[in-house]
């Protein structure tokens, strides 16, 4: 790539499924950041990420890991975005954009905005890209690669600093969308954290059935089970910061959700052959509309 | 092959999906039909049964196509049974062995073995393999290949009939098990029917949501909910059907499902952070089992 590099210096603090993507990135292109210093919690994701060599340097202690960062982006689950804000605020350089990759925005400008010293500039975002894999090994160059990231700034945040995380994210492959932070979790309470709370919980449901049914759900997992499994894999740490963290949205859709079932049972109960095929129709429209837009 | 075909002459009565997968299967293979006589409901789907050149004959009336048949398979919406073995029956050869594919087998049991004359031996099927595909276009003859296909013989059913559906099965590349019809539906409820009720219904709640969040649904439909449309792009009719036909069991899966749920709820409501991660937790084992299974 023949452009400079948008950053310095950047600060991954986490560095697993996205940390470690956005450095294999950076790494592979070479135009985002000049030098990379990673941080995580543990000693053994430490020493992981000095054997795999995509940072310059990794740091034990986050307040060190940002010094001198000209971008620093949490990656960590968002229930510890708190923490590390705290122990980081002290550290940033003047000028500093702070940015993160957490799944529910308006917890992140809750807990950690707040937090941030004048002259620091905050912009979050959330790159809606992920596998069922966790970790410092599951990351990958092309994962952002043609996907929406959307970044929800708080209201008068420096426009250069909104542009600059956008042009981070272009430089990951992706397409950049500015949102209300409050809009951004309706929306994402729906399309991501309903569908993976439905699917953790039929996970569970499955498994409470008795001996032998139990044992054929596994043996014979038909082609919609499985596919709920492979969602429910996902990280528990990471999931539970979400649910808890987007609380009302969730619930609001989890409500709406519960009565649009329970309408649907009804219409099983007493058979009512043309209120279900209309709805199963719906949901085919849906499919449809998605194939249009290429997010299928 | 060099194995002599397991029938003289197989009708198939429905040509979508299933239906065109087992033709395509006997057609390549050589050794389970000397003959496959095709039926469908539509003057469309006989036209592309006939050109696409996979069945020895078209026939627009089930009767004539049942006619010196020795194997005869219902590859229809479990909905269309009855009437179709009401116009089979007489013209059924003795000793005709009519066996299905469809996805629920108590109401097979009642709608299809009481109309079935003397002489004549039954005995349900349903392979667990599919696509969210429908129609004469849709299928393949790999469909099947490492897949379970569960025989639900009616007590006293002949056992060499019985074990010459299991071998059509085997040589379509599945595995056979025999269960008994009930608690064949009890696991399919949990396995496919509930996944497949709640897919449709959680893209109806977003198709519901207003204006600009439904528009913002569709563009950033992340993983989660993306998964979940591509389980609702599945054919409406085979779907109402196969509720409207397992309605017990689908009815008390769901109400499991509801209540656990609502224990979910209820947590993020309260901020039970470890009733979450162990639930989360939960579904990782069971999709941990699958992959050891070789079912995921
Ligand atoms: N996975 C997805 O599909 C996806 C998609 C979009 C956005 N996100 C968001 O991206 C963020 C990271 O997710 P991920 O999938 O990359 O997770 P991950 O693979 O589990 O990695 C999380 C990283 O955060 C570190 N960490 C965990 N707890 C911490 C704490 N209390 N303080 C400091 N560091 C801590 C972990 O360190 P150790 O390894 O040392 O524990 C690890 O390096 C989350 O906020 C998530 O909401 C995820
Ligand atoms: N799809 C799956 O994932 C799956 C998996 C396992 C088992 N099954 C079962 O397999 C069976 C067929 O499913 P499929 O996916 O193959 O469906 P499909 O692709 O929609 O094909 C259905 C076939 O049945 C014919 N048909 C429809 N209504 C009929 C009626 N009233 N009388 C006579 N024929 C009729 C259709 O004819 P026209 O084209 O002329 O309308 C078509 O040829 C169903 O019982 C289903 O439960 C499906």
């Amino acid at each position: 790539m023949a452009e400079q590099p948008l950053f310095r210096r950047v600060a991954l603090l986490g560095f697993g499924l996205i940390g470690g993507s956005i450095a294999r990135r950076a790494r592979q292109t070479g135009d985002i950041a000049a030098e990379i210093v990673a941080n995580a919690r543990s000693e053994a994701t430490l020493a992981r990420v000095r054997e795999l060599g995509i940072a310059d340097r990794v740091e034990a202690d986050p307040a060190r890991a940002v010094e001198g960062a000209d971008c620093v982006i949490l990656c960590a689950p968002v229930g510890a975005y708190a923490e590390l804000a705290q122990a980081i605020a002290p550290h940033l350089a003047p000028g500093c954009i702070v940015t993160d990759v957490g799944s529910t925005k308006q917890s992140v400008l809750r807990d950690v905005g707040p937090l941030l010293p004048e002259g620091v500039h905050f912009v979050p975002a959330h790159p809606l890209a992920g596998t069922e894999y966790s970790g410092p090994d599951s990351g990958f160059a092309t994962l952002f690669e043609g996907r929406w990231c959307l970044l929800t700034p708080p209201p008068g945040a420096d426009e250069a600093a909104v542009e600059k995380v956008a042009e981070l994210w272009r430089r990951c492959g992706s397409m950049v969308e500015t949102m209300e932070a409050a809009h951004h979790d309706r929306v994402l309470a729906i399309v991501s954290h309903l569908p993976h709370l439905i699917a953790f919980t039929i996970c569970g449901t499955a498994d409470d059935l008795e001996g032998e049914s139990r044992q054929q759900v596994l043996q014979f997992a038909a082609s919609g089970f499985r596919d709920f499994t492979r969602i429910a894999a996902s990280d528990p740490v990471m999931w539970r910061d979400v649910f808890l963290n987007n609380r009302e949205a969730l619930l609001e859709m989890l409500a709406r959700f519960t009565e649009d079932a329970q309408a649907m049972a009804r219409a099983v109960r007493w058979g009512d052959a043309a209120y279900i095929e209309d709805k199963i129709r719906r949901g085919r429209i849906i499919r449809r509309s998605l194939i249009e837009l290429k997010q299928a």
